[in-house]
């Protein structure tokens, strides 16, 4: 293998061998081949792509530089849901428990804030106590006891990624849907999954903010999918605004408990029955998405749901009596609400705006080393369409200072528009996408 | 400066701002800025180019990233040529002294071979004793003293280009007639030149065999050398065969004094004298290319070049005596000719084969760490269109071993075609490019 013609012929358009481009990710992981040699490779790939053979290599060498989870003495189904990551976007810790109650088993592996958004393990490791780093023989063992394991990412599992994504963000090659496809899907097939359900984001706040990209990214998962017996369905959902009310990391926390006791925001609930019915029927435990909602509504009713994030809680090392009291929650020192400046109609509210605010705040982070403040954030209740008058509550923010209760204003006067148009927000879920093809749903 | 921004709007098309252009190539050359984000920028710019602008601010900063000579002191024109390199290509070592000793000062820094081509460097060390490795205040002070210097490359004068050039030879990133551009202008303009001759290769042995980017590299280097007040004027010359009839470095040499002597090969004579006019013109000395070609004839005819090359080597501690007696140039301890295998016309003289041929016999680098034999190489006197028959001698081998005899017949069996077609070899010196436009000469 001589990387320099390696990286000639992708960037002359032609196409690599699945073996060689096996053995690259292998070296590359393993440090023998240069991170300037492999930045200049993933630039030619920008511009010229990888094809479905190629982009099969790249993913399986990926899954081979690692372990995978062992999860062939379990009996059950075992299904994960993938967001590519918004604003208030809180329904792992919403769905992972309501499943794995149903009979699922749920090995869930997330990643931290990235960019605007927010992250799973940043928002679990709100909860005092709660250990997000579990090596895989740990997560193993729970989801054979829990059912379930919400776990962070470990480096066992696809090192190649954590490098190359690393050598991505720092060389302006993020956005590339054959990398983006691999790098996901390399660590959900680790998972040793027999289903997975996507939560592809559409919209502003989203990072393929195109509708085409975002099918073409379904539809490339979709068949890595299928090329490791793992069906993959895809929604596309809402990311113009962001989802629920609470965008900081005890502040989701606090929601999803509403959640799981029958209350909190409409829209963060259907996404979460939407993206739900998904997995059940990927599990078989049921036919219809009908039978599936049947089943997840009487498990948040019976409190079955919440009983079994407290028993993840536990087990995790986490405090459970957050769940009876959210006041155990990281609390912010300084609150205060953000009024309407006119009467109108909202038009927007930006996520990439609530988003930077809450980095603002100190609830995100801005480099890798920052640490992040779970106490920080915002309740916008505001959503597009609301007919406001002027003074009317539109959100509250959570600060640690006075000084930050007026940054964290500012950054929500850029968010939440208020105009006299009608605005037309994006259908809360969009398309639905399975290996035989795309479903138009609103 | 925020790199991987930097490199997303080059990724996207846009253009960079001279200002934040200049400033990476500094941190760059400084070590501030990594190599693979340095890469992923070349890989966008393979892809997406470089305006005048952005061309001019990298040529600078590279410029500014190290030293220039300071040939402030001397009134006397400062010209140079340069060349992008062939086979066969000893024009550098007959120019110099015939250019310094007709009132012209000749500051001329050149490398080592690179790929299939020879390099001027090192063929002057295979002069025994002959010292290329000179620091710009030796450099400075010969140039004044001698009127030319012959020097390597070295790491005071645009250290940045060294780095760059590396890179680039890693990461596929070299064919970029802009980079191409801005690292040899960076170069001439750092020796202070009051103008300068390029000789642009056409053909199969060339690097750019497009007679598009050749036009095109001509054009980026004029403009550059108008934006640094050094006239510029190109020639493109035939490198679809080698140039003369030596290929290895003594034998180079050895040819050269022939030449210097009024014999040697008429196509290296010819391409040196329309070099030599127009960098006579460009210093004033002559105002016609005839003049011009009427005082080089007298210079080699009066010995007067011939003394010139002899106070160089003496300056630079070479020994002198090579060039009463070449026999005190290494002397290769193997010899066999190379005859036609049928009778026919020369139809191709390959270069690229020639040149391997070279390396094969140890007269060239595989890798940067290789030692070159000086006294290996080949006399190759066929020229396409050459009429021959069976058993006529084509070429002579020089080798270390009767087994690299043999080696180096079969690089000559592959590069020499012997057919009955009626060849079109390029015109040897085609086209002339100036500030004012392409003039067609064959």
């Amino acid at each position: 293998m001589i990387v320099p013609r390696l990286i000639e012929r992708k960037r002359d358009g032609q196409a690599l061998d699945p073996g060689e481009l096996r053995e690259l990710v292998l070296a590359y992981a393993e440090g023998q081949v240069p991170d300037y040699q492999m930045a200049a490779l993933l630039m030619a790939v920008y511009f010229r792509g990888l094809d479905r053979t190629e982009m099969n290599a790249l993913t399986s060498a990926m899954l081979d530089s690692g372990r995978r989870l062992d999860l062939s003495r379990i009996a059950l189904p075992r299904i994960d849901k993938h967001s590519t990551g918004g604003v208030g976007d809180k329904v792992s810790i919403v769905l992972a428990p309501l499943i794995a109650c149903l009979g699922v088993a749920v090995p869930m592996m997330s990643g931290r804030g990235l960019g605007h958004t927010g992250g799973t393990v940043d928002k679990l490791e709100s909860i005092p106590g709660f250990r997000t780093a579990l090596s895989l023989d740990e997560a193993e063992r729970q989801i054979r006891k829990v059912g379930c394991a919400m776990l962070s990412q470990t480096n066992e599992i696809v090192p190649a990624d954590r490098k190359l994504y690393a050598l991505r963000d720092a060389t302006a090659t993020v956005e590339v849907i054959p990398l983006i496809a691999s790098s996901i899907m390399s660590k959900k097939i680790a998972e040793s999954l027999t289903g997975l359900v996507l939560d592809i984001k559409r919209g502003s706040g989203a990072f393929l903010p195109e509708l085409e990209d975002e099918l073409a990214l379904a539809a490339a998962m979709i068949d890595l999918g299928a090329q490791h017996e793992c069906p993959v369905v895809a929604l596309l959902t809402a990311m113009d605004r962001p989802l629920g009310w609470a965008c900081g990391n005890a502040l989701e926390i606090a929601e999803c408990v509403e959640i799981l006791t029958g209350g909190g925001p409409a829209d963060l609930l259907e996404v979460t029955l939407a993206l739900g019915a998904e997995m059940l029927q990927l599990g078989a435990v049921c036919s219809t998405a009908a039978a599936a909602r049947q089943m997840m509504s009487a498990a948040i009713a019976s409190g079955r749901a919440m009983r079994k994030l407290e028993e993840i809680i536990v087990a995790q090392g986490g405090d459970k009596r957050v769940l009876s009291d959210p006041s155990r929650l990281p609390q912010a020192s300084h609150r205060a609400t953000f009024a309407a400046a006119r009467d109108g109609i909202v038009q927007a509210v930006e996520p990439r705006a609530v988003g930077y605010g809450v980095i603002e705040l100190g609830g995100g982070r801005r480099n890798m080393e920052d640490k992040v403040d779970p106490s920080v954030g915002y309740i916008v209740t505001a959503k597009p369409g609301d007919r406001v008058v002027r003074g009317q509550p539109l959100a509250t923010i959570y600060a640690r200072s006075a000084g930050d209760l007026g940054n964290g204003a500012r950054a929500l006067e850029q968010a939440i528009v208020i105009g006299d148009g009608s605005p037309e927000p994006l259908p809360l879920v969009s398309h639905r996408v399975t290996a035989h093809g795309v479903e138009v749903i609103a």
